[in-house]
């Protein structure tokens, strides 16, 4: 270890650490990037499933290529018995992300990845059965009820609401939720994703890697940001109250989520996106209130400290107002970034190196052992 | 991203990726050492739970302090019914370190971390309840028996062999357990260790950390390689056999498991004190023949290719000479392993910044989005 070179700057920031070609981040020219693709052309035209299979496999299906994959994913919606038992045995009060780490985790037992062949199945059938673990177990414990696992959705986006709904979506809530889905499917080296490629590093299985990624996105410095941004949104009842509470909380030198990015430097692309879509549902609504209040916030984080709303900021207003309940916004985006994790999953198996970095020591020297009679 | 740097060599090996006071590997004068102790030195003289409060609360116990963590300890064995109801639904064939991984995803539903002030006493509950998650799911699943999870027994290597084998275990039998866990209980930033700190550094909860760390350990390249090393022996009948069957391994270049090691250049210190076990244990059950054939193949590997036997290798015999089934030997690593593991959330918290490294982009260029109709 002589010769091991300190990294400049905690948390690896700036450091190379392998080789993707799924996304770029904050590059000139395009703010991020799926297999060369501008995440705003994606968001605008594209279906979440056509963009689950351009970073599974590798090219935006064809039509055909696509129907058959949607038509794939819904035959692998329904839960095992055995997994709907154990759902059962988690209490209301539980973190929504300890559901999904955990359900995710116990089809591991029963629907093994016998070897890598097997990769792209088990993603797709997590894919297809993640809204089901998350909504069966929400629904049981808030509600008492057992839902049925299955719907006649064609999207993702549609079946999540409506087993949380326990009926049909509007046309514009699917197209939001799979705009959602989108925008946050990939996103290069971030914590949760190199966690994923740490443990794949190892040859472990699909679901240790896909569980390893949900615990660290469940991490308040990750993903929550959207949950934490709604909870201070909800405080406001008008965008007066929202600039006075927002020059309160910079006075306090409070922490203000939702705001600012540790790469995007000028403003996160996905934002203007999402933006336009929580505005499109306020007008269905009839909000004038948690919109306006947004705005407030966002102009006054602007004026006062030059930050910029990143991906989470509108997407609490947007959840809220399609009747999504808080607790389940980081949940909702296990079910989008399951495909960059899956995909980064393949990169690392594809040319593996076991990740195993040096520590600088800085304990006691060494030191001979005292009987424990003699301390 | 213009001014990342690539790192010289993939994993990140031999690059400083943060620092600790837990352990130095491979440095000058001493091979593995615990916040300065040697590690030969605590496998000889100290107890399991005394190296556990070394690395969890940072020194070695006094008399006192080490009868009241084993007391503690003690009190925390028993599952809860809900556990046990989900260990139930695991069959007998799943992976055992998925049941380990499910188990302690699933305690961190119904007994979480609320905040990082629980964490000393939520890594003792995982330290006092993991030999009850593997046996009681192993008894269950291929005995059909529901066991009771709590013992007389004072430390939990002898706790892991009477829940496994429903008798005491004798004194020897004890011992070596406990030389056994001192040996793996920690090691630096081996990959799931550095998983462990990832998560931990989105300040996600202790559960998260530790169950990502299971999915790294279970991974081939990491933990495993002392049920590799079993299967490979258990396939000779004969010293004469192992040497002619590990020639031929050699000149097919396959791969043997439980020899050389990514840190360690001329030989494992822990190797020399697991062999002296393995061979007393021999002694004891009076064996002929799997320890003979161990050391044929140690001999042959340092003869043909100058590479020692790492901590791994006769740990192989050493369980199965204690009757321990050889898919319980990983999760017998992470009784263990759990104690550096959390030792490093410990730290990573108290000084953290999420980790986030760049990735190198080597993907397609920028290109326009077309639409599905025209692909």
């Amino acid at each position: 270890m002589a010769e091991a070179k300190v990294l400049s700057g905690a948390g690896l920031r700036g450091q190379v650490a392998g080789q993707t070609a799924l996304s770029t981040v904050g590059q000139s020219g395009a703010g991020l990037t799926y297999r060369g693709y501008d995440v705003r052309e994606l968001a605008a035209d594209a279906q979440f499933e056509e963009v689950a299979y351009l970073l599974l496999y590798g090219e935006l299906p064809t039509k055909a290529q696509l129907a058959a994959y949607i038509s794939k994913l819904g035959k692998l919606r329904d839960l095992p018995q055995a997994l709907k038992e154990v759902l059962e045995r988690i209490p209301a009060d539980a973190h929504p992300m300890d559901v999904m780490r955990t359900g995710c985790s116990f089809l591991g037992n029963i629907e093994p990845e016998k070897d890598f062949s097997e990769q792209h199945d088990v993603t797709d059938r997590l894919l297809a059965a993640f809204p089901a673990i998350m909504c069966y177990w929400y629904r049981f414990s808030h509600d008492g009820k057992r839902i049925s696992c299955v719907s006649d959705e064609q999207s993702i986006g549609g079946h999540f609401l409506h087993l949380l709904h326990g009926k049909k979506p509007s046309d514009l809530h699917v197209k939001v939720m799979n705009v959602s889905l989108i925008l946050y499917a990939e996103h290069e080296f971030n914590a949760s994703t190199f966690t994923a490629r740490v443990c794949a590093s190892t040859l472990s299985d699909m679901y240790s890697c896909v569980t390893a990624a949900i615990g660290s996105l469940r991490g308040p410095l990750h993903g929550g940001a959207n949950e934490a941004a709604m909870e201070m949104i909800e405080r406001f009842s008008s965008p007066e109250e929202a600039v006075e509470g927002t020059l309160g909380m910079l006075a306090r030198k409070d922490k203000i989520m939702g705001f600012g990015h540790a790469i995007y430097k000028d403003n996160d692309p996905r934002n203007e996106v999402i933006k336009g879509w929580s505005k499109k549902l306020a007008e269905e609504v009839g909000d004038t209130v948690l919109f306006p209040v947004s705005e407030a916030i966002d102009a006054t984080m602007w004026e006062q400290k030059k930050l910029f709303p990143n991906a989470d900021f509108y997407h609490a207003s947007t959840y809220h107002f399609m009747g999504i309940p808080t607790k389940l916004f980081t949940p909702i985006f296990v079910c989008s970034r399951l495909t960059g994790w899956a995909a980064h999953v393949f990169e690392q198996r594809a040319n593996n190196r076991i990740i195993r970095p040096s520590a600088e020591y800085v304990g006691v020297e060494q030191r001979k052992f005292v009987p424990i009679e003699q301390r």
